[in-house]
């Protein structure tokens, strides 16, 4: 494995600690190979008078981890309960968010209960929306247990459920007291969830670091095997990243949006295909950081090479990047359309896109490359 | 009219404006009469690019002023479109939040459209709540109806719905952008209504305001009887007193717990009697502020004097202040401790009081009068 920028992946085990800046809301991330079982440690300081937590998690991962972390919060002399809620997308409802409130009320939890949320994104985004709410706000802590949740969803406190018309349009910023990021958990991860996870890593070298972008050709396929030492410096690496933009821009009025790459196109696609298994969100990342530098190029902002050098290492780990890679799934261009202009970034009718002027080189544009948006999206629907 | 400490009454009708200094979240509170045929100039900085605003009210303000704040906007060239709830309590529900929500994101809000709370506290609670979900955040802006929404509800940032188990227990610190009290709508608010708000009023004499109170004393008959000027100054005072609590400790973790002197019981009784017509919020926190300096004096902290005299002062303005008031209701003694044990401001067990050294000398105790409380209200049910 090479270092990039002069910086070394950690030689030994010893987890890194990565600090999100945000005045008298700051909290740390821990990101190290099998943290679970301390973890009630690192907990402890965030436990309230009746010395509880609760611990929301899915059916997958409750099973895998939730004794681990039960035993490590008993060993420091506190009480943990396990809610548990169905696998996937369909949990960040309406009616489960009101279940699991009403649950946890009754159970009696206090203001000082933290919620804790063992899993991948929809349990972390479930799980912080729910403390936001309960009791007009619980302390609120991450362990997540997916590479998508490590190195993106689990940091910077947007939490959320899904409406009717669209995925995460209901929410709450919401920081967590600490994200607990345990590289173990990503073992008992698909292979496919773990390269999809790797189209957000890839995300913040498209973004602003160009440097990173080149580590991840030399060392992605690493990372996708799940080598400990290279996922820990890559989630370090993404956490360091968001954590810069988040302290500038906690609520998104201006830089943060940049995470949002290839998240416009993503979102339509992910609303056609169901937000499910057909197709899962990193995978809709992957194709939608691919469409918005071909629209960078289209608008003459960056070169096609970098277009192509980009698509060469997504296919290199395994994410589609073309209709045809997607064989399954029927798209239609004026519906994705449609879904496009309902995303919750639009402003006057259209979002705001994320485009490039190379890789590394991101920034907000306007609403002006709508038209040509439009067309991107046509041409990559005809070479499926 | 006498005055208070040196303040004078505003002598004409210009508005008093009182500041809630929350550093980069800080808005301006604007009271007086007649002001809602101008709320448009005082909402227009706070509109986004759609130049659009949502106004929720209920089925009995609505009709009365939906109008004239629309034609208000309309004069400042906004769009404004009306969203209407049933009255009462019942629209703080689940399924009334996420009726409104799906309808307001089906409608295409952006993320800069604000919301506006036309109406009472129930209105307020429920459109905070709203726009403090809606796409992680919209700018929410208050226009309180009812006395108890100008002095108390409107102002601070409490937004939220009830749960299956309690009142409130569902919600947000989320705060307004400006909050607009136009007294002249008080004059089709009921008399059973305006002294009910009149509670919420006596109590910021109670907390730590000895020299309102006796004005109040005073003028109370004037602020019932609906005195613009009288009202003005009274509104006026709440809110620098409220606005004084909240921005030292805007998410209660210390003072602001004063505003919930008499809470604790009167949440109990509610409950008991079904947050309806039967008993009114403002009516339960006259009992519940009898009920605790009732409890102060058996702990010796203040005089049975004081007592008497809070006593007397409902008594005068049309409160209820004893079970012989409610004659239609029946209460159960350990129904209501059980409530009061559920209260959301429970930490181990037991839910904070607020006593007090005499009348303007609250202050928050620990839980050592819980035995005490239960004394308290079991005698107020013997002379029921």
């Amino acid at each position: 494995m090479t270092s990039a920028g002069g910086q070394q992946a950690s030689a030994d085990s010893l987890p890194t600690t990565v600090t999100v800046d945000l005045g008298a809301r700051s909290y740390d991330i821990q990101i190290g190979d099998g943290l679970l079982n301390g973890a009630g440690k690192l907990i402890a300081p965030f436990l309230g008078p009746d010395r509880r937590a609760i611990i929301i998690s899915d059916d997958t991962v409750a099973p895998l981890y939730a004794d681990a972390l039960v035993h490590s919060l008993q060993a420091e002399g506190a009480a943990a309960s396990v809610v548990r809620v169905p696998v996937g997308e369909d949990s960040k409802s309406f009616a489960r968010l009101e279940q699991v409130l009403e649950e946890l009320i009754h159970a009696g939890v206090e203001r000082g209960t933290p919620l804790i949320a063992l899993g991948g994104g929809v349990v972390g985004d479930l799980t912080g929306f729910t403390a936001s709410t309960l009791l007009r706000g619980v302390p609120f802590i991450q362990v997540p247990t997916t590479l998508l949740a490590q190195v993106d969803s689990s940091v910077g406190g947007k939490t959320g459920i899904n409406s009717r018309h669209g995925k995460n349009l209901i929410g709450a910023f919401y920081q967590p007291q600490i994200v607990i990021a345990d590289t173990e958990t990503l073992k008992t991860l698909s292979a496919r969830h773990l390269r999809a996870g790797y189209a957000e890593v890839v995300k913040y070298g498209l973004i602003d670091d160009a440097g990173f972008f080149g580590w991840l050709e030399d060392n992605g396929a690493a990372v996708v095997a799940g080598d400990p030492e290279a996922l820990q410096y890559t989630i370090a690496t993404c956490c360091r990243a968001k954590a810069r933009i988040v302290s500038v821009d906690e609520r998104e009025h201006g830089k943060r949006a940049l995470l949002n790459l290839g998240h416009t196109f993503a979102h339509a696609f992910e609303a056609e295909a169901g937000y499910g298994e057909a197709l899962l969100h990193g995978e809709a990342v992957a194709i939608g950081m691919v469409l918005a530098f071909q629209l960078s190029a289209k608008l003459d902002l960056c070169a096609t090479s970098d277009v192509e050098r980009i698509q060469a290492h997504l296919i290199q780990t395994g994410l589609p990047t073309s209709a045809a890679d997607l064989p399954d799934i029927r798209f239609d261009a004026p519906r994705l359309i449609e879904h496009m202009r309902h995303d919750k970034k639009v402003e006057d009718g259209w979002p705001k896109f994320i485009l490039a002027r190379g890789i590394g080189e991101s920034f907000v544009a306007g609403d002006a490359s709508a038209v040509v948006a439009e067309e991107v999206l046509r041409d990559f629907l005809r070479t499926g």
